[in-house]
């Protein structure tokens, strides 16, 4: 049988998501407790990899097991064998053709980040930090060039492993509240560093360092040189994932409930 | 010349603010900070001594020093030295007869508690955790009976060194924001562990252990023993201090905007 999970994480804790030799990574972690109460090695395959520092409030998941087992095993026992950095907040039998990652329709990630002078005490490793005063006004207006379908070369690492550079941006929403800057992606699929990227970028365009058009000018050119360096993991939530509703998973996937509880609605 | 100070702190990476053997605590990371940009030794005064793994969205400090620094030295200058997870927010000189701690009018204190079946993952120290949803308006009438001026000893942890156990508290409001519990306090002053005693009984009122009533009696009782766990540190935030404005500190000290920016208007 297949089953996905729903979980979250405090990314600050581990090496990324994927898997590594030193077993440091939220794969390693979850594999390592499923394994425990599955009493096999279970593989896991997730909606979307993130990096190292980069947090989830909605990561999802599958595996396949032959073990029958109640849901709460697949989460309280799991968490009870977990790190307190992450928690596995729902467990679902899924049909064999569900794919965490391929029947994902569209992803989420909010990126917060305080401007202020001083750097963060109390969000240390929660937010990206700016000592200056942006101007969300300006950096709404550069991020509306990037909507729609494109080739996001500009953005895209050099390690990024996809086939294309091409995505579909479905919004880009940029709020504050406070010192508190929100910037919330909406896309089919992300290249790897691709928010970190854009919010590198648009940081440039939010304390005037270049104009609204240049994001439009570095879309265009393809190059990743021309942009922003990479901002940090630390502000970085990978916040849902919009499946099927055939699928049946639980609504609490693609909602902003607890998001909102975090930050507010900013 | 005598130096406010106004800080922010994640506190499960200290040992508490009050200065150990083992140099572990938010005041002694502060004190070598300040120490160094001095290059004399400086003793800190804090208006609310946290305990180990309790934050501060709001702590003010003071200290003297004969040492003339622009203020910056005393923010972004200290700021370099301290630990990733503490902030210095703003730094003035004040009237020697300014007082940290005697010149408070009033704390207020925030305590957030996340109530589902799962642990915390993603706020893993940053709240507390009740495995079951919390009926926050049985809470509220319990938390009623303890506005006003009262002997708190049912409330007092055995170490407490205060002469009184006798506390005017101000108001309790508790609200919710999906799976996010928030309760609010302000009083004159508190007991050691007084808020975390006061969450702990206020759980079993909200889980229906208890009746509303029973916080009254427990109040009465002035019995320590009576009363509910000490609830975990981990959702607890000094939220502000209130000084006369005669001193003329910054509107920040006391106002809740940082405190929102974080979590909302819960």
């Amino acid at each position: 049988m297949r089953i996905a999970l729903g979980l979250e994480y405090d990314g600050a804790a581990f090496c990324g998501w994927q898997t590594q030799p030193d077993r440091c990574s939220v794969q390693d972690a979850l594999e390592s407790a499923l394994g425990q109460i599955a009493t096999q090695p279970i593989d896991t395959t997730c909606a979307g990899r993130t990096d190292a520092g980069v947090h989830a409030l909605s990561q999802i998941v599958h595996f396949d097991t032959e073990m029958a087992r109640p849901h709460t095993a697949w989460t309280r026992g799991v968490n009870a064998l977990l790190p307190e950095s992450v928690s596995v907040l729902w467990a679902r039998q899924v049909d064999m053709a569900f794919h965490a990652r391929y029947s994902a329709i569209s992803r989420r990630y909010v990126y917060y980040l305080l401007d202020r002078p001083q750097r963060p005490g109390l969000l240390n490793g929660r937010v990206g930090w700016f000592h200056f005063r942006l101007d969300i006004d300006r950096m709404s207006e550069a991020a509306a060039f990037l909507i729609g379908e494109h080739d996001f070369s500009a953005f895209r690492a050099a390690e990024c492993q996809a086939k294309t550079a091409v995505r579909t941006l479905h919004f880009v929403a940029i709020s504050r509240r406070e010192n508190l800057v929100r910037l919330e992606f909406s896309a089919n699929a992300f290249l790897h560093h691709m928010v970190r990227n854009i919010v590198g970028s648009l940081v440039y365009v939010g304390c005037g360092r270049q104009p609204a058009q240049w994001m439009r000018e570095l879309l265009l050119s393809r190059d990743r040189n021309a942009a922003a360096p990479t901002f940090s993991p630390a502000g970085l939530y990978f916040a849902a994932v919009e499946y099927d509703r055939d699928w049946g998973l639980p609504p609490e996937s693609g909602t902003t409930e607890f998001e909102e509880a975090l930050f507010g609605a900013v």
